[in-house]
């Protein structure tokens, strides 16, 4: 048999991917599909967990999230790239994943746990959420994956996968699970354009990939920086800096950012400066990106059509797990 | 439109049928099917729930339970039968509701209270099991049953059923959703031999529609009756008697069996003598029964296929309401 390097990966579609989601996994992706079997999930039903009353936002997410896929070179032959919502398998694997972990580990998950608080569902916490866990173990073992790119946070989510693997292989006397293994992307996370922690939506504080221009233009000139470097000739501090964050992810010219790291730190280099630079090195990056998005864009249909040929692929390979539960379980008739 | 007159019934596979489950429900089948679509579902995902590491028994009692349903009686050319677990529908169902219902909700479920005591789970609750009211859901509302036949204990899971339907077609602006009623089979409940008020297999207390005489024999021999009627010539209590509950169930005759009634309370009339009615009574409803299942039992293929095709039919049905839930909720792509 060769060696599973299976991956699977995804995004929940509600909005448009930003350069956070490069950094921490994009770039990533288009460096594994070469070496790896790369399944990439768009995973819409995770996204009504807690936006069930939002699936139009949903819907048309899904299509955002496949264009930026293509604009930032995952390759369809090479990587498979399907919709979550149209592999039944993965919703019957859940529920069979369901009777093996107690209601009580659940509520311990720490993933859940401060996901809970930070989306403020205090004593409304839907069930669907609760039991995520459960069905990313379901995504994952659906596809054997051996490997799972995530951040350090999402590690408890592998953790209960792991669990739920060793338990069903055990109870039921089998190795059709397969355990995976986190790996995780070299750069974790990109700051939020006003220097908060983690970029995102809901922060308001992201630069999108299909942001135009102008856009990005507005967004970088806002952006936070030492708040003590007041006076241009005051020395200023990079650590922090999201905008040297930024040039430490994006600009290929390690020396030049190197001799404009030390001149800020010295004193004498202006914040308008640095964003300047900033602008032109995420420009570079951005305008190839848009421009493939626009052909993409011209052609939804085309993307629609290669979203199904995924799914089609992810169906043959979940329903054949699937079939493998089912047959390990004695419950085939 | 036709008015809806759809029901969905059905048994957890987790042994064979027994006398309770006759006079509970499936006698009511038997009749309910020449004026109602009625859908009698197997339920063997809900029995894994509770019985995640005996898989082989869930699936030796499937077939069981097939032939106890066609030798009582249920028509396959009326009845659509059907296994739960080749429904993908309902699996995929179930995970659009969680979203709709919160943890504590769950948590506060009386019936599910109430079964996880009697189960003993204490805090190793299957995640399966709690959410059960929510697959129960969506089993329901996969056939857009009007009626459900349940026993009080059931009600607060068609409660739940009902929250779920409103808040869906409320949140998706539709109607796709049928909000289903309870109807309460005539005796709701037959006590076990032991007197107990339920019949059970695991209570360990049940006549099985399948028992050979020798063994129906030897149990009403040992049946529980009026522990104070110690002498023939005693008066004993009919009220309460398991004897005469099941006399009171299977007997045609009632003139004859209100005169033993009297005569048992003016005492005179002794345990072994109505014992011998019941067990008259008990054989002439059973032996047909008997003979019809061995015929059965002879061509398990045909059993099989007419499973098969009865799934057929269910996955018609549930595709069509998953598509009409998915187009409410706009994800369809």
């Amino acid at each position: 048999m060769a060696e599973n390097k299976n991956i699977l990966t995804g995004d929940r579609p509600t909005g448009p991917l930003h350069l956070g989601h490069f950094v921490g996994s994009l770039a990533n992706r288009v460096k594994l599909q070469d070496t790896h079997k790369q399944y990439v999930m768009i995973a819409d039903m995770q996204a009504l967990t807690d936006h069930a009353d939002e699936p139009e936002l949903i819907k048309s997410s899904v299509l955002e999230v496949a264009l930026d896929y293509l604009s930032i070179g995952i390759d369809p032959k090479k990587t498979v790239i399907f919709i979550q919502s149209l592999i039944p398998a993965i919703s019957e694997l859940t529920m069979y994943y369901l009777n093996l972990v107690t209601w009580n580990r659940l509520k311990h998950n720490p993933t859940v746990k401060v996901e809970i608080r930070q989306k403020g569902f205090k004593d409304q916490v839907p069930a669907g959420f609760m039991i995520y866990p459960i069905s990313q173990a379901a995504d994952i073992t659906a596809f054997k994956a051996k490997y799972v790119p995530v951040g350090d946070d999402q590690i408890p989510m592998i953790e209960q996968t792991v669990e739920i693997v060793r338990k069903f292989n055990r109870t039921y006397n089998t190795s059709a699970l397969v355990e995976p293994e986190t790996i995780s992307p070299a750069i974790a996370r990109l700051p939020g354009i006003d220097g908060q922690a983690k970029m995102s939506k809901t922060l308001n504080n992201a630069i999108y990939l299909s942001d135009p221009k102008e856009v990005v233009e507005k967004k970088v000139k806002k952006m936070y920086t030492d708040p003590n470097h007041l006076r241009i000739e005051d020395p200023g501090k990079v650590e922090g800096n999201p905008v040297f964050t930024y040039l430490d992810a994006f600009d290929p010219d390690k020396e030049k950012l190197q001799s404009m790291k030390d001149h800020y730190q010295r004193g004498g280099l202006g914040d308008m400066v640095v964003k300047k630079r900033l602008l032109e090195v995420l420009e570079k990056f951005l305008s190839p990106i848009r421009k493939k998005r626009k052909e993409y864009e011209k052609d939804k249909t085309a993307v629609l059509q290669m979203l199904k040929k995924g799914t089609d692929q992810a169906n043959l390979v979940a329903n054949q797990t699937l079939k493998e539960v089912k047959q390990a379980m004695g419950i085939v008739y």
